[in-house]
């Protein structure tokens, strides 16, 4: 019998899987180049040579024990390259390697980081709309999420997320570049933001720690990015190379802990005991000894730019209501209405949207899966997929009478 | 600050913890080459030369996608390679590829088992001494962890088993062969085990899960391996490379499911479930891309096979008391006392060896770290260490009086 928790979880997520699963059926009686699907952020980019070079390399060499187990925190010399990579970068003044703990992606970051600092029933703050997996990582911990409202353009509203604050929050997740609204937070945002928790901390006599997850931190476009886990003292940095390196299937990223966090040595202690008690034990050991040799290295990011500019002039020209993606590789979508919907209900409008998008054949992800219903996500990954998209969400922006162009 | 769950777990675990600290210390002074650290269970045979040829191979193949993400359960491929083995190894009649999900390593494979299964307060069984991971991640779904003690000869006991068996019993956790006694449960043994688990399943109205913990399958000597998970049902057999391989460090293996269990479906949607979202996503896919191409290989067992017939002849001639192990490699012994101890402590026993260990440059674990005080483990991965390790423990046996050869 399937624990309760998980058979809930799995219950309640299953109007979603139910969308995906119908998808999947559309790809198999149309056939898959008949089907536009702009579900998954699943980088179609290849590795840079690099990397394929450094694993050739790494076989002739003839060093033995390259996959054994090593310390749970990674190999040193793959931390000392992450370390100096963080400082060349300016992230922050003199990180050590024995501040970094390598991990299985941004997802065994995320989880190793919530691990260490979550009492049960405390309390992490989510934006909206926030990545779906955030849930059920908080879950893990037996923490509680607490989704505190986007502001304008996706920004993080200071006020609000003061609001949610109380003598039982813990940490703060954030995500840019984010998925899935693509905003990148600004210096001047993030600045506003870490000072009020500063004042939180003291007036509540307790650690208010940022995660930052930033795995699409190179895919950005015409802005800069700021890593709000350099702002403030007490955070976690979570990388993955999946995006920057087109690597989601091997599993790998880091936590780099803020040098000035309070109790470094417990939280890092508290780090390793939880990479090694979760089960991850340690990253992939040759992936540790490829980062070395692709530090510097990133994937072609022209061809998601010129997506980006295509998906931005059609979803333009037809009335859909978004902002501009700044980063990442998505865009977040308002479901289109009827001009006669007088009161539209968010879920109705989504059901509706995704309906005809289903119709079309045209694969998104409902914006209920972020913990906002009536929005949708698009993923810009594959220029064929793009293509076909392009003229389905034309196609459907017809079906709506508010529509700018119409 | 760090949660109090880590905190006092780390805190728990110091003492050991300080021991090993204490062995690096001493290798740091004296120099690697003349401490015998019989520790760490890693691996020091280098994989089979098929492993390095099939990454060669991948890199050079030309696939694109490679290092993309693929469903959380893994490659199909993998799966039927994984599959099509089990069956030609007669483990179960007619898995299939949608039984297995591949994961990091088999505590990997334990993690989501025991999510899948666990509801807050339930009881897995694990047989005393155990592997010290095991309390680790019963406690991550805040299962409670039942140690039962072993029968003669570090069997299985039935009726000590049947005793801990309460309305709140999940499962049991088996590990053959056994870290850290050596020892291969046999089909009989696991036949009058299993018989009673179906007995009291039926008796109480629900599923006692067996979790088999097999990484050490395929290291053992000259006794015959069954499964458990081959006998029961509602079993999870739990697998990983690391041993076979030997390629700890790049965690792969995992969880075949016995096509027999109840609510089989629910359940292998419950590992994937758990395999996304404790953060583990899948497992890392070049290893799952050389799984195919390695599948009967194996690393030389031959060097194991001696190094446990030194130490067996070292340990017997210096009168410790042992049970010979049949398979993985280690050694459990007794922590020797002196003749005139009367009333002897296993703890004082065991903190008096270690320290004679130590003082000899002779690194062990101690036998507390598997629930088992008075007892010591030595591994044997290495001839170096374990040539090394001999002398040191013929040394170390001249202070017992109780010892036969003195």
């Amino acid at each position: 019998m399937l624990s309760e928790s998980v058979s809930k979880d799995l219950e309640a997520a299953s109007p979603i899987r139910e969308m995906f699963e119908k998808g999947g059926r559309l790809i198999q009686k149309y056939g898959a180049d008949k089907v536009a699907d702009l579900t998954l952020g699943n980088p179609n980019e290849e590795p840079p040579s690099e990397f394929k070079k450094s694993i050739i390399r790494l076989m002739g060499n003839g060093h033995k024990g390259q996959h054994r187990y090593m310390s749970n925190s990674g190999y040193t010399r793959t931390k000392e390259a992450v370390a100096s990579h963080l400082n060349r970068a300016g992230y922050f003044n003199g990180i050590l390697p024995e501040h970094i703990v390598m991990t299985c992606g941004a997802s065994g970051g995320l989880n190793i980081a919530l691990k260490s600092i979550l009492n049960p029933g405390e309390e992490v703050m989510t934006i909206k709309p926030y990545f779906p997996e955030y849930r059920f990582y908080i879950k893990n911990f037996c923490g509680r999420q607490v989704p505190v409202e986007a502001g304008n353009n996706f920004t993080i509203d200071a006020d609000d997320v003061e609001k949610a604050i109380t003598g039982k929050t813990r940490a703060i997740i954030l995500n840019s570049p984010n998925n899935p609204t693509g905003a990148v937070y600004s210096r001047k945002n993030l600045e506003g933001i870490v000072g009020m928790l500063s004042e939180k901390e003291k007036h509540l006599g307790r650690e208010i720690y940022i995660v930052s997850d930033e795995p699409y931190r190179e895919m950005i476009y015409e802005s800069e990015f700021t890593s709000p886990a350099s702002l403030h003292k007490n955070s976690f940095m979570v990388y993955s190379w999946s995006k920057s390196l087109g690597v989601p299937g091997e599993r790998i990223g880091y936590v780099a802990v803020n040098p000035g966090m309070k109790h470094l040595n417990d939280i890092i202690e508290g780090l390793v005991f939880s990479i090694r008690t979760l089960g991850f034990v340690n990253a992939p050991a040759m992936m540790q000894n490829v980062i070395p040799d692709v530090i510097d290295s990133e994937v072609d990011k022209r061809p998601y730019a010129q997506m980006r500019d295509k998906l931005n002039k059609t979803l333009n020209e037809n009335g859909y209501t978004f902002t501009e993606p700044k980063g990442a590789f998505y865009f977040w979508v308002k479901c289109p209405t009827n001009r006669d919907d007088v009161n539209p209900d968010h879920l109705s409008a989504e059901k509706r949207f995704i309906e005809h998008a289903n119709e079309k054949l045209l694969l998104v992800v409902p914006g209920s899966s972020f913990g906002e219903p009536g929005w949708f996500r698009l993923a810009y990954v594959d220029p064929k997929n793009v293509d076909l998209g392009c003229i389905k969400l034309q196609e459907i922006a017809k079906r709506y009478g508010n529509n700018k162009v119409i």
